[in-house]
């Protein structure tokens, strides 16, 4: 059982990460207003937010523009239409997708950047890619996180493997990112354990970032803070690919740091999300999300259910446990 | 940490309970059509489901027939009417509620009833009435299980003394009742311990009664049962009063005894509960409900926000705060 002290009192270290406009952008194409994210922007000041993430770098060689809204790429130039030159405590983070952003050119050096932290994502099996973007944003001047992706599909071998080539990096943050939604809290602490012996080792932080397909994301992430886990993302209402993430709204309620202050989200959620769900964005815990969570699958089979707006899920049953 | 060989395997004293009918009924004032409750009765059989509720067993003399469905009353006449003398594995409740149950009168003896269980509720000030409930209901014949409902506002000096005047009564089983949604996984680890404390002296069982206000009701039984709580309440797609229970759907995924069976559970949400929301019942994890489970308040004010179809919830949320 955790210690009451400890639950009761408040870790300096902990940070909250607005993961909205990157893994919601997944739902909606990143087709954001300016307003949306320049509120988004200022409802994070308010709250006491410590870093709010615009998006992917993604290669323009490899996507269209014209395909998405800007926090796809959320160039330099975009962020500063936004943040200027951010003279806030909320720091400013992107994502790196390994094959997907062309690292070495699109990532400016941080003194020309509005940009604080690069989020690097990476499978287990692309780990020294992964290894060399660190490396170099790290040359470049910025703090950096490393997200490992679907490790409920991994073997707990080539996890340890992982981190410890990632322990011998100079990334600062590894994220456990529970993917398909599948982790029940008493395997979150298993695996924060396992990180944070990692982290001990090398010096590094551990951070949360979970999906809700089995109405687990919150759960999962106080479950990983009260384990000693200190980088946790939210979203605004949840938005994120199919099921959607940790709730800002519950995470900043639960956090004790007087320095969090959950009015904001609700004043910009009243604001905006209501009207991002009328213009079409579907996201949020469902069925067929629990179902693939459940037998711990991609959500992409549930994704299509979702734009399909079907309503057989007995039938959708039926098709997941033939996938397996 | 709890021991891993514990959660591979499974303990064969769970047992799981529907309380659909009667928290659900709390939602449309138990207007179930005779088919949804023999098809739900049909589909706990195919599930597996230990016990279903059927509602409650409300005195007539102080509510009119003519307000509510049946699973109000709940008369052994009318639960014939659905399962015979009911030759099933299936076990069937019934709630009697301290102070609006005439159970002396109403309460016939088991050997004529086709009632299993009484789950007696009640609230900490009210228990030598409970205890009353209780060994009538012994007394004739009946297994006997008892919320004490609104923990979070009570005393824990007040809560074991009702621990220890229950541990005393011939009741089987005792349940945790998290009324607001206010309970986090890491207080339900040191409620559960409490009460198995009491279980352990005085050979009963514990069971837990989750809220959905802060999408903790399935976090909270899988929490609950990992620390040895063997009576587990959910419902067919969380329908419950405000923010709704812990999802029958995701508590029967979870469980490891082969003898539950999820699917059924597809199939019975899919014919009937898309339905019941169409027909205009509405329940489930909102904003509203976040927030009075979050300043530990009863959902009232949430249930009338969600009633008066208000969307102003940075205005509600003042609202609640004024009344802390």
């Amino acid at each position: 059982m955790k210690e009451i002290s400890k639950l009761m009192n408040y870790r300096s270290d902990v940070r909250v990460v607005d993961a909205t406009l990157r893994d919601g952008g997944l739902v909606n194409n990143f087709r954001f207003s300016d307003e949306f994210v320049r509120d988004l922007y200022l409802a994070n000041i308010k709250a006491g937010v410590d870093y709010m993430e615009f998006g992917y770098r993604a290669d323009k060689e490899m996507f269209r523009v014209e395909d998405f809204g800007p926090c796809k790429f959320s160039d330099d130039d975009y962020i500063r239409t936004i943040v200027g030159e951010n003279h806030t405590d909320l720091k400013i983070a992107i994502m790196a997708d390994v094959g997907r952003c062309n690292y070495k050119q699109d990532i400016a050096d941080r003194s020309e950047s509005p940009v604080d932290l690069i989020r690097v994502a990476t499978y287990v099996h692309q780990i020294p890619t992964a290894v060399d973007m660190i490396e170099d944003a790290k040359n470049k001047g910025y703090e950096v996180s490393c997200n490992i992706m679907a490790i409920s599909n991994a073997q707990e071998a080539d996890i340890k493997v992982a981190l410890d080539i990632l322990g011998q990096s100079p990334v600062d943050v590894i994220y456990i990112v529970d993917s398909f939604g599948s982790i029940y809290p008493e395997q979150m602490a298993r695996i924060a354990a396992l990180y944070l012996e990692y982290a001990e080792k090398y010096n590094k932080k551990i951070g949360v970032h979970a999906h809700n397909n089995q109405q687990l994301a919150f759960a999962n992430t106080i479950e990983a803070v009260g384990d000693g886990v200190d980088w946790l993302d939210a979203t605004y209402s949840s938005m994120g690919r199919g099921a959607g993430n940790c709730a800002m709204e519950l995470l900043l309620g639960f956090l004790k740091n007087p320095k969090y202050n959950v009015y904001p989200v609700f004043q910009f959620i009243e604001k905006h999300m209501d009207k991002l769900r009328a213009d079409g964005a579907v996201w949020g815990y469902d069925l067929q999300y629990l179902l693939t969570g459940l037998f711990n699958q991609h959500p992409r089979t549930a994704i299509q259910y979702t734009q399909d707006m079907r309503k057989d899920i007995s039938e959708f049953y039926k098709e997941i446990i033939s996938q397996e």
